[in-house]
């Protein structure tokens, strides 16, 4: 039995922002598929394990944490990987965990739902949202151009944070290298920690049935 | 001289938050007018105070700190009230902030921002928002009815967060009361800590000039 058991989808950033950590760090887990296309996160037995009716939820024992930042931060200390060395640098890393899960994260996740995974989506609502995505996305290759990892001179959860949708570049219709390029120099980066692999490959779920 | 400065504005509900604790913790601090509306946050000169471009930021001595919940943090453990009393609690804050953050503020400032600010805004797009916004507090209603405060059993940095666009309660056009009393009881709450005041009470720049 799996030290971690996670709830997770393939096609969920967020639950790939703890997968990647748990992987690369070496860890002892397990997913939990969780049926997001059928509504299980809407269901009341989901609410019982996350009121928020989100993924991803991490288990283990009695322990059951929520929000992809928590968790993080959770698995930071415990596995001592990814960490703040000061409390100056907890917070420097929050304040971008905070921004990405707000704006880039955020605005990611539901452009790329409704481009994907919607027939029909509202066009003008799409506009918006492709709207948002591109100015996180300027912000994030501003801060990135001199700068090899997000906080400090090393991979940090900001970095596991803000890269959890950013894999599924086909589907969110950017072209990095053109057009963000000191996001596309990063994520090379991070493809290149050891044990990396894609959303696709790391939680199960991919591809999505026919019909 | 104040001890702390706050570049902010009164329609600012993220500010709103980090003003809101200033003041109830009977801090010495003084706004700094930040002119939103005529375009300041896209300027040049604001990206050099801080590089995603928006309010609050706090500023202390040579230390400039921006993001609310990462303020929040930093106050709640320079004063000692409003914070955590174990990693435990300070995770469960954390999952609060960052809720608050992508679904919760997130959503209500853009929403009430379209219906309020701008000129003719997209039907399509303030539906779509309207729709999240009301997702959200359906989700914190839940969380709020058997409780007085979002965290343990007294007011934290999660409530200040959470109520930051709450009492404008008009603009964002929702009846607490009457559609979500765990709400609309929570925030009256929060109006009863001591030196509490309406945002607009608190910050420069209300009401807009005319035209």
């Amino acid at each position: 039995m799996a030290e971690y058991e996670l709830y997770c989808f393939a096609q969920s950033g967020n639950s790939y922002k703890v997968a990647l950590m748990l992987e690369t760090t070496g860890q002892s887990w397990s997913p939990r598929f969780v049926d997001f296309f059928n509504g299980e996160t809407r269901s009341p037995d989901y609410h019982e394990v996350n009121i928020m009716g989100e993924v991803p939820v991490l288990v283990r024992g009695d322990m059951r944490l929520s929000q992809s930042g928590v968790i993080l931060d959770y698995l930071a200390e415990q596995t001592g990987q990814y960490r703040w060395t000061s409390e100056d640098e907890r917070r420097d890393i929050l304040r971008w965990l905070l921004f990405d899960n707000h704006k880039l994260t955020g605005y990611t996740s539901v452009y790329r739902f409704m481009r994907n995974f919607i027939e029909e989506p509202n066009l003008a609502v799409l506009d918006f949202l492709g709207g948002r995505v591109k100015t996180a996305y300027s912000v994030f290759d501003a801060h990135m151009k001199d700068r090899d990892w997000v906080v400090g001179d090393r991979a940090t959860i900001a970095d596991l944070s803000i890269c959890g949708y950013l894999f599924y570049e086909d589907e969110i219709g950017v072209d990095f290298a053109a057009d963000y390029p000191a996001i596309a120099a990063w994520l090379e980066r991070i493809k290149a920690l050891p044990g990396w692999k894609h959303p696709y490959d790391l939680m199960p779920g991919h591809p999505l049935p026919k019909g």
